[in-house]
């Protein structure tokens, strides 16, 4: 056996900023090095960021990923952190572009590089390219082939990238043959709740088809309409959990594993991937000679969050991020009374400060007194920036010249309160927050160009059910000491805005229960339906009421041909004349840095 | 040699109508037995639509596509049109799901099938899946990999899917080895400019490569983003222009083949398709005994349309089946004065009739005279509905409580005239149309919930440039004789609005060049930059100025970022806690149908 401290470095890059992910390469690596570690690994696409969609296509951002890479190498020789090797993942791309119909343009690579003394010394790349969920990896990647063996101080790592993980044969079939004592795994793996159960689960199994030890790198951060959740671990050859990092931080995850020494003659060559392919072996030598015996510390393993915790977490990370990587300081929303805003307006208190949070109280004639109190004691409990404006002015202005009824005289108050939000937003810079909760949304019970209208919606994808415990769950912690929460002494969220019945107080004595079914039980027949994707009889045969599932059938089925009809003006487009780039969000990378 | 008369039926399906698909389906084979035709065609995935996106991956919607077709099988047969093959594409399933990560769910195909005498003989699917550009098809498809040959009248006859035709290998290169007298190549090909020229070579060299005719039908209609066009065309062994049908409408290409007769004993079993995959020919029998010799009749070719003819027909198209598909009858717009939203308008006349096309003119105080008595005097010349509303007392009523200036000044005016037109699209139903043009829209000079705000944007894709082009194209129309086009007498745009110098009229003097380059020399470099994704270095070698390439390319990639950062309310999620459906947006399909 062979003895060998390695780190995972759970790191929050941004999509686009080279220059800024370098620097994090160059300064955990740093950290990994004072802690002793022989080894450092970074996250997938941890250089360029993830997910860089239609960026992947551009010549000029690959041959940008290549430079920073190289450079990166240089920059960690020249700072002397040169003998540590690094394991990172960048974007590269074949060195022969494979041209052919229907391949992305330039033969892009989700790649991993191992960087030592200054130089690049093995790539490699993803060989199963996931294409699901939010994932669209054939659109952008073609496929790796090669499985990368390194032997350090004597033990023989072998690296796969994410999804390589997720699917049955591909590199991780070969591992065994390959004789690997170690298997290293980079990831940028999105948050989803409950995931980080099995993903546990999923290494253990990997580790034990591997026939050794296997360390998960994850990144953590918001990106774009992502969450990565971090929640690194190492198992053992047999499955057993060894080390755990926290979630939604940054963290270097650093354990003393006593692994198999490498045999002195490696494995290399071509070997049956068991999917239909074949993968190189690609062996190269850092160090033969092990570590002298030293005592290992004992390893750390992060407790996992409870759900409530988890998900606001996740809530809290992605808010900040969001703000944070698109170059906003300071957030704008309306306070309207009611449970949504305030947990927005709590939530973003969390991730970036209540002095950053700007609420604007925009009452109208149908209002109610209490609407107004309860959101002013939520910002006094919270110490928000806050103004009124009533809007019945302008209302009557609308009014005198166009004649609107029902739904259209109740959307009118809701596009001229976006108006009032818009407008304060271009006129100092804060990022608007829409507050629609799931429930909401999927019924069509919201206003296009009105409630609906901001940069991001941080409750968007939680039912109503969830809004209420996690408001809840937030109050609870008011004077705990809890490291990623503002440290409110007192309850953030007045009991009063949590116990009212909903109303959107569009019209007079106005209830969400007019046009809803009760929330109870609407809201996990729109789980089953919206995310689980199951038909009419499947969600009667799971115990819905029949009547309701007719009924939520045709409100979700009518809200989302309503909603499709209006996408957003700048997508809207009869594409045929020429693609419009696809790119993420909070991209950094310009054509001109 | 063997006669045989083919009728390609270029047919306009709406995506998720399945029932009005299959009328389609019906009404055309009559017209088809009615023309004398041996073999009727349809396009690819005509009785559900295309694209479906994630609605293949509903259980319940392949159930419903299956049993269409079988039903639509015997209604053919019920209705004395059983005697002649149909060929058409439709949603299906592998029979045994491969459940494996990464592969959709259901194992969904893009499938083609052989109706005869009220059976679903034959069945196929789609080999090359296309993922990239407007396609996502890896995301929802799994492969075929059987060719379906089928001896009519003695004539073996293969059939491929789409995008079979463009990569090499697969299906279209075991069709000689087949041995087949005819390939027939079911289509949802999608409009882009100068495709049709294109399209036609790729026919050409796939029947010189297959080694006998080709017939290829394509779909017509705008279904959600995509405008399909028509354009079905026949090709003989030779590769030399047989028939052709027009762009942009439904028609029934009928014509006469001379083919040659079928080996006696059919080629059959597994081929090696020359791109890694193994193919088996599927063969089948339905006549052996040729057509009596009858006298053919000559061949039509419809001459394609010029390039502005054929942008204005895609645009006039992708409008009217925007509306109609969406379940609209009538539009409502925003008429400023300037070329934008008389395009648009004059678009819309043409599409569904100027009796249908309801116009608002929202003047403010920096609005100049002659944007007014323009805007009136094209009302006068279309017949248009139209409506004066001051926003002057709306824009007092928000600035008596607001300090705005600058931009945030100015795009309130611009939110204001948007809360018009969506109060009365709420009111009276009519679908908004939105002017934006594609130079404004990537430079960011346009604003969000303003005038960037509605359900279809006709001329989104379209450069300033071309916006003119259209402009004084449509002009000189007026009073010819076209079949597509509102029969305007005089000249439907006033020259006053074609030869006005850009403005935005948001403040006193505004002029477009204020900000942005001249139309002329921006248009070009904005096609490069943004359509052919070309980085600066290729842009300046292209021959653009480079004091020009750097302020574009920092106004384009402000402007993606700026409109990136708010991703429309509804569609805005981190979406990590359940995937929502990614369904298209004109879809018909509901659950409960």
């Amino acid at each position: 056996m062979a003895q060998l401290r390695i780190a995972l470095a759970q790191v929050n890059p941004t999509v686009g900023d080279l220059e800024g992910n370098a620097g994090l390469l160059v300064e955990w690596t740093r950290r990994a090095a004072e802690a002793g570690a022989h080894l450092v690994a970074f996250p997938e696409m941890m250089l360029t960021g993830y997910p860089v969609e239609d960026l992947a296509l551009r010549s000029s951002f690959v041959e940008a990923s290549q430079r920073t890479l190289a450079r990166a190498a240089r920059t960690l020789a020249d700072e002397g952190l040169g003998d540590v090797p690094v394991v990172t993942g960048y974007l590269d791309r074949r060195p022969v572009s494979m041209i052919r119909a229907g391949l992305p343009a330039g033969s892009p690579l989700d790649a991993a590089a191992w960087l030592h003394h200054g130089e690049v010394l093995i790539r490699s790349a993803k060989h199963h390219l996931p294409n699901y969920g939010v994932f669209d990896e054939y659109r952008i990647f073609v496929r790796g082939d090669t499985l990368p063996v390194v032997r350090v101080h004597g033990v023989d790592v072998a690296t796969v990238i994410c999804e390589d993980l997720w699917q049955d044969g591909g590199p991780v079939s070969v591992t065994s043959t390959a004789d690997a004592g170690l298997l290293l795994a980079i990831n940028a793996s999105p948050y989803e709740r409950n995931k980080d159960d099995v993903r546990l689960e999923l290494c253990a199994t990997r580790a034990r088809e591997a026939g050794c030890a296997l360390a998960y790198v994850n990144m953590v951060g918001g990106q774009d309409e992502l969450v990565f959740d971090g929640d690194s671990v190492i198992v053992g050859a047999d499955g057993e959990l060894l080390a755990r990092a926290p979630q939604f931080t940054e963290h270097l995850l650093v354990a003393d594993l006593d692994l198999p020494a490498a045999a002195i003659e490696p494995v290399t060559g071509p070997v049956n991937a068991l999917d239909g392919t074949t993968i190189s072996i690609d062996h190269h030598v850092v160090t033969e000679d092990p570590v002298p015996a030293y005592d290992p510390s004992p390893p750390t393993a992060a407790r996992p969050l409870d759900d409530l915790a988890e998900v606001y977490g996740a809530l809290v990370l992605g808010t900040r991020d969001y703000v944070r990587k698109n170059g906003f300081r300071s957030v704008l929303l309306g306070l309207s009374g009611g449970i949504d805003s305030a947990l927005v307006a709590t939530i973003a208190a969390d991730a970036i400060g209540p002095d950053l949070v700007h609420v604007v109280l925009l009452p109208s004639r149908y209002s109610t007194e209490g609407s107004v109190t309860d959101a002013e004691d939520l910002v006094k409990r919270q110490g928000l920036h806050s103004r009124i404006v009533p809007i019945r002015g302008m209302v009557d202005a609308f009014e005198s010249e166009l004649e609107l009824h029902g739904l259209a005289a109740e959307n009118l108050q809701a596009r001229i309160r976006a108006n009032i939000w818009m407008g304060l937003s271009n006129e100092h810079g804060h990022l608007v927050l829409t507050g629609g909760n799931k429930s909401e949304l999927a019924t069509g019970y919201s206003t296009l160009y009105g409630d609906s209208a901001g940069g991001f919606g941080p409750i968007k994808d939680l039912t109503k059910t969830m809004v209420w415990a996690l408001a809840r769950w937030r109050n609870d912690q008011a004077g705990k000491d809890h490291p990623a929460l503002h440290p409110f002494e007192v309850e953030p969220i007045p009991e009063a805005i949590i116990v009212k019945e909903p109303s959107a107080e569009l019209r007079p004595d106005q209830k969400d229960r007019d046009t809803l079914p009760p929330y109870d039980v609407l809201d996990p027949l729109l789980v089953d339906y919206v995310e689980r994707d199951m038909g009419r009889d499947a969600l009667i045969a799971a115990g819905h009421d029949p009547a309701l599932v007719e009924r939520v059938i045709r409100l979700v089925d009518l809200a989302e041909y309503k909603r499709r009809q209006y996408p957003p003006g700048p997508k809207i487009t009869p594409k045929n004349f020429g693609r419009d780039r696809r790119l993420p969000i909070t991209n950094r990378w310009r054509e001109l840095r």
